[in-house]
């Protein structure tokens, strides 16, 4: 077993950096609250007798030598980046959850035949720089690394930039490494383990997702001079459309979700009709026909929306991924370290993208889930136990052992 | 007749000061370039021998001595900030027009028995301080200074700390000038003037406004892996609560207005429910028994949606004024001047709000109106032709004179 009161000390000390503003934290990525949490995280690494590699895209890779030289690696990990408001666990718990693996197996002086590298992928969160999962999704060939660098934040800083000036860019290319598998430990985000009293999900599949930016262009004038029927309002042409995202996502009961998360208005006066509204809606279903029913009814209904008001209004996809299925040796292997160990657990779909579901694309992926209290995530007052904790790191510790080879 | 090139001239000097992005302005209140502004419009005041006066609002007050040592000045001015997307005459033109009337009488070397002094007012617009109009509502004892200088800026920078550190900071107590009566001349920022062809507005009333902050709070959490039924979206909360006030206000049409311009949604992240929306409803009506019935189904009506959706709702109002009737003495003397100058012309009510709607409340006051191109404003394509800027600054130049009294 792992030492829990160590994974958790860790998960402490890291939730240090970058303070929220409620007891959470805030350390977006490529800022210098990232550099620091990077370079802590290298630290405990090499006090671990591990090596760090870095990409090109700043994907950090920890790695603990194998038996045979011949034998490809075990990867494991997760994100150390976090929401502006977010919590403490969310991406670290996979990322110290793979250190404290490793940790173990040289407490217990246990040596793999494959080697094992402790990731941390750059920019999960997708806030700052749109999509999420923007490098685990170039690592596995999803995006061209050019097109991810020019990428830019709100006040237009490029992702590429931004890596440069916190200087965690590497030398290595991106994607080059061949792994014998994939698994990441993760906290929920929903409610489903908690309210069914289990340790521990394992998880089978990840549900797709659909990230649409809408602009609504109206006319900028004022509000109190302009008459009602002169009016072309953005803002009230994105309150319809948000409406009808919520009536699109409830159509799919029980197997979709919607909501608009980023809203921005312009210019944001007052007395000022609003002229342009931006706002990008999430999708998600682990139903890839539900998906794109729901883009299609989006864009279709949005255009009726605008076209009624006398507005302009422009789609453009800014991130998605279809569902996902895991690799069945490696959910297996969750399966049986959580039966082994003699935890409670159930199969679970991920409601949350997470890098898994990139690299699942180009080696043998499964995921481990912990509960978290009232399934919420996303938010500084995210919490989990110490003991899901230790329970998640441990069939991730059984699992990637097993797969690793004594 | 005043000149109508040298007023355009000025115009255009001014509107190079805060250049916006559009052809038009950026000189919001209390920025560098508000600094700027003032300095170019005192330089030009001295030009013209005036001496200025600047209270403790920053508000600028021109004086061009009268023969009568004993006789009220009659006032005349508006506002040289502009909204973040504005136009290069609101406001501007009512300071500049104030300036070309003395101008004008210097040139032509009449004297006036009443003192005339050109008044810049600070803060019309509201933009980055709420309420609109601050300053002369400060100086017609509307608002406590205390409470002015306390307002924060969404940086929350504070109104009396921005007016020291631009330098524009008087000595002069507020509000202790005595008037013969106020004049403001403004562009109609509506369309009405335009559609019928007339020169000229002669400005009976103006509508009352109510300015309602609503802060909705919901809960924050994860949108791919909250279910629907457990969302608490306060944007969406706001989405019905904007369709709310759209229905309010046509439901009093043609005599009511209504729409947010400011929404600020939290914490603003692509993949997060927003857990807050702040954002203010502006309502207006010249009927104040409107606005209080449109306040109060606001209030009710947004109440019921939050509790409906489980979200939490504030509401406070941060500005607003009753329906203003102008003195018919000061009315009749710009009806009258309108006439003698064989100007088309028609009584109307302002739509929007003013300084002079304040002023009203401490002397004797009324407005004079200009078209402007398809009634637009607060945007960078306001227009107006340098032939409806002299007709209404002929207009001011002649009801100013006569009520100076040669
Ligand atoms: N796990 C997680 O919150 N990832 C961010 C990407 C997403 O929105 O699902
Ligand atoms: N004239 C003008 O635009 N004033 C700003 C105050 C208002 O919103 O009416």
């Amino acid at each position: 077993k792992i030492d829990g009161s160590r994974l958790w000390e860790s998960l402490m000390e890291m939730a240090e950096i970058g303070p929220g503003v409620a007891g959470g934290n805030n350390r977006q990525t490529l800022t210098d609250a990232d550099a620091e949490g990077r370079a802590l995280f290298q630290s405990w690494c090499e006090a671990a007798g591990m090596t760090m590699g870095l990409d090109t895209m700043g994907n950090m890779f920890a790695r603990r030598e194998g038996t045979d030289p011949d034998a490809l690696p075990v990867y494991v990990g997760s994100h150390l980046d976090t929401q502006p408001t977010g919590g403490k666990y969310d991406g670290v718990l996979g990322v110290l959850g793979g250190l404290e693996i490793v940790r173990s197996l040289n407490d217990l002086g246990i040596k793999t035949k494959h080697p094992i590298v402790v990731t941390n992928w750059t920019n999960e969160e997708g806030t700052r720089f749109a999509p999420a999962m923007l490098s685990s999704g170039v690592f596995a060939g999803m995006h061209a690394q050019d097109w991810a660098e020019s990428r830019e934040d709100a006040k237009g800083l490029k992702f590429g930039e931004e890596l440069d000036r916190i200087g965690w860019r590497g030398d290595e290319p991106v994607g080059e490494r061949k792994m014998h598998a994939f698994f990441e430990l993760h906290i929920e985000q929903g409610p489903i383990l908690e309210v069914e009293e289990k340790d521990v999900g394992v998880v089978t599949h990840g549900q797709g997702l659909s990230w649409t930016q809408v602009t609504v262009t109206g006319k900028e004038s004022h509000t109190g001079s302009t008459p009602m029927p002169m009016r072309k309002n953005a803002g009230l042409g994105m309150a319809r459309i948000l409406e009808l995202v919520e009536e699109i996502a409830w159509s799919h009961k029980p197997d979709a979700v919607g909501a608009a998360g980023h809203i921005d208005i312009y210019p944001n006066s007052r007395n000022v009709i609003p002229g342009k509204a931006v706002f990008t809606v999430d999708f998600r279903s682990p139903d890839l026909s539900v998906i794109k029913d729901m883009e299609e009814r989006l864009d279709a209904g949005a255009k009726k929306i605008c076209d009624d008001m006398g507005l302009q209004i422009e789609l453009e996809k800014v991130g998605g991924f279809d569902p996902v299925e895991f690799d069945a040796q490696c959910v297996t292997a969750v399966r049986n370290a959580a039966e082994r160990l003699g935890y409670s657990h159930r199969d679970i779909v991920s409601g949350a993208g997470h890098d898994a579901c990139w690299i699942n694309r180009v080696a043998p992926t499964a995921m481990v889930m912990c509960p978290c209290v009232d399934g919420l995530s996303h938010n500084e007052a995210e919490e989990i136990s110490p003991e899901w904790a230790a329970a998640g790191a441990n069939v991730l510790f059984h699992a990637v052992v097993e797969t690793a080879e004594i």
